[in-house]
């Protein structure tokens, strides 16, 4: 199990003893600091070592997460939010200790304003539950990022998903935020308006800083109306360059694809064995449309008329919604396949993206490397934006395996890099791939994020040991 | 004419004077201190006195910014950057003095990359000189604040304009930035991945931030192929609010304009006395939209069926280009046709943007104020998003028409943020707007905002003066 190295000091124990005192006087049972719940609390779905708070509080309301910060902060002591935990790379773990707030019941949509498309919601709403409710007024939210995650947790992250081709990823739905700062006072970082130019964005500064600069109590996202008509599309094709080149050609005309997913050889190869499908064990690009009838069925068109051009062989498409979930099966069932393919290991998933003009070439070399180092990790790419996943089976107790697989991931993050891209599209940094920041993104950009943390958070209370690289 | 309360101190003499000599030394003739040019670099359009700086330094490549950074940071100079001057909240006057860079010289279009739907520029590319030489590629940058502004200065002010609806603004439309920092470095804040989750959002940190945080060098920006086929209609409304309710019920439907533009009544009888029309003077949308033959057709249709249900009149549609243009023509002539309703006056326009269902009550509310007041200010807006401006026709010597415009602003700001809205949608803080920032966002925002100053530019030598209001 790989565990990061940790310079970090943790608190004091008197004042960790002061803190977990007032946080009981104020908590009651809400305080839990029992080693399951606080393991629980530090889980992160990588090899990363656990590394669990020194407490949990479970938060109700905005004055708990305000009240948990003042007595954190007069302490010394870490706050981190936790949302349900999905995250990738250690964003949860207590590298330093310290009080976990829960956001779990921190779940209720406080205004939904049909007219401007927009909502209001604490950050423990997931994105299904969010779903659930907007169903009946004809309104949806469209980042899905696979895992039913919190909202506060997939603005931290600044999460995608497959959706993000179309719609953007959390970074362009995010409208505005409440943040609790270091003092426990809150911060407004926006209005409802759809645009302002009104001073920094402190709402984009927020999103994706991983709870390091304040704890987000409130959000404004942007909604849309559920599509008249949703259309699938599945095409298998040769090479990984050719479902690549359809990609580039299908952004490129303007078709609004509003999902892009590729699978490679091994990944079709697993949802067959797991799904017993029948797929061509070659590379599949699997696509949603949406729009008016006439809309859906134009662009299904005309990707097929670039698939055929691109060498795409057996192309499917339809509006039926059970044809829709079959022809989907092999994506939806994408993790699952590579979570039986060696029942025991673990299978951590890792992301990068790069210019989609890169993304043949960088996945071709990521196939080699693969093979070259023996190891299981099949792919899985949101290819309109140039982004894809690795899914690494992974025996934590294999020292020589996880040496294999974290080889295998720096030379993935170099290869991304060095190709002009990065070493994260949508999983973050989280404690995992500070080791990346220098050399994506240099010394003066780590100095200015610095500065940055250091103006927000002049004691490092928040989140401590996560993006930032130890100096 | 408006002066705005300055208590900025302006660079000690000796120092300042030093400061010129190194820039002489290292400039020659590219450094120019005549009244004429430095009063042109002060230039608004409003009626903000006209605040010159002591200099202005043509630069022509990122050295020659870095340069001028560190021998104005050396003597605590003041350092503004200018584009093509089209800013509208004195974002290029100098209250505190200091040395200018003009960008007009660094025009170069560094990179195209037309599979990955971008491009690499320096800051002084104006966006019809980008799309000029994007045409022949078939891509467009799709931002368009009217004005033939510069790429750095739009980005800088977070600008956006009549695509914004479809397209975006300039945050959507920034992938990364170079910005020579306060000690002449340069931070690099992304790569040319469509997306990252790699740390803070430096990126959209320095749009908008007006100049005062860093000195933009370059810009990564995100292209779009130009739309197989272009439509235009114009619908014309008995009220404001069946205008408001049509652009509503297009957007919630999921209608994909690429510009939904209202002028109110007043704004039409200008146009038609301008432009010799002869459009019913009465509240009017404008559209465009973009996509296939079929695909703008149906959108058109569809729109048309919105605007009866909500009490449109005349419907007028076409796909060619001669007749879009006449159909735009009021749009088009906006400004020209408020100049010219009292020939020697000034026009200074203002910007809010409220959530949309708000729109209508406030349009009719302003056209109301407007009224009491006797000020002409017709209405335009790009109503898809909110956003929309009054054109105020002003003689900035009369005193008692400029106190009452200045009353108006203020009611019209407020009015904005009690409905949620911003005092800014796309024109920025700059001088004019501080007033307003604290009733928008609060004090703990503003508290961050000056933290953020501080931590990136702790000597306070970018842009003096502006977005922040003095503590």
């Amino acid at each position: 199990m790989a565990s990061i190295a940790n310079n970090l000091k943790r608190p004091e124990p008197k004042a960790l003893a002061t803190a977990l005192e007032a946080l009981t006087a104020r908590f009651g049972n809400r305080l839990v600091t029992s080693q399951a719940v606080r393991e629980q609390h530090g889980h992160t779905t990588t090899w990363l070592a656990n590394q669990p708070p020194d407490g949990v509080v479970f938060a109700q309301e905005t004055a708990d997460i305000q009240d948990v910060v003042r007595i954190c902060a007069a302490n010394k002591v870490p706050v981190i939010a936790f949302g349900t935990g999905t995250s990738l790379e250690g964003q949860v773990n207590a590298p330093a200790g310290g009080i976990c707030i829960d956001m779990r019941d921190m779940n209720q949509i406080l205004e939904v304003h049909s007219e401007d498309l927009d909502c209001v919601i604490q950050p423990g709403v997931t994105r299904k539950a969010l779903n659930e409710n907007l169903r009946d007024q004809g309104l949806f939210f469209p980042i899905d990022p696979g895992a039913d995650a919190s909202l506060g947790g997939m603005a931290s992250t600044r999460a995608s998903g497959t959706n993000a081709v179309r719609y953007g990823t959390m970074r362009d739905n995010v409208l505005a935020l409440k943040v609790v700062r270091a003092d426990g006072e809150i911060i407004k970082t926006g209005t409802r308006a759809k645009k302002s130019s009104a001073g920094y964005d402190l709402t984009h500064l927020f999103v994706g800083a991983e709870g390091t600069l304040g704890i987000i109590s409130e959000l404004t996202i942007k909604l849309r109306g559920i599509p008249e008509n949703m259309a699938a599309a599945s095409c298998s094709f040769a090479t990984v360059a050719g479902a690549c080149q359809a990609t580039i050609l299908a952004i490129q005309t303007g078709i609004p694809v509003a999902r892009i997913e590729l699978l490679n050889e091994a990944q079709v190869r697993a949802c067959n064995a797991y799904s017993k499908l029948t797929l061509p064990e070659t590379p599949l690009l699997l696509l949603e449309f949406h729009g008016s009838e006439a809309e859906v069925a134009e662009q299904s068109r005309n990707f097929h008329e670039i698939a055929l051009e691109c060498g795409g062989g057996d192309f499917s498409w339809t509006t039926k919604p059970e044809d829709r979930t079959k022809l989907w099966q092999a994506r939806h069932d994408a993790y699952w396949s590579v979570k039986s393919m060696r029942p025991g290991s673990d299978v951590a998933a890792t992301d990068v993206c790069v210019p989609i003009s890169k993304l043949a070439e960088c996945v071709a070399a990521t196939e080699e490397d693969l093979a070259r180092l023996g190891l299981l990790a099949p792919i899985v790419g949101h290819v309109g934006d140039g982004n894809f996943h690795c899914s690494m089976v992974c025996d934590r107790n294999d020292a020589n395996e996880v040496a294999r697989a974290e080889d295998f991931m720096h030379r993935l993050a170099q290869r991304a890099q060095a190709m002009g891209g990065t070493c994260t599209g949508e999983h973050g940094i989280g404690q995992g791939k500070q080791k990346y920041m220098q050399a994506e993104l240099g010394s003066e950009a780590l100095d200015a994020m610095r500065a940055l943390k250091k103006a927000l958070d002049p004691d490092n209370i928040f989140n401590p040991g996560k993006i930032l690289p130890q100096a």
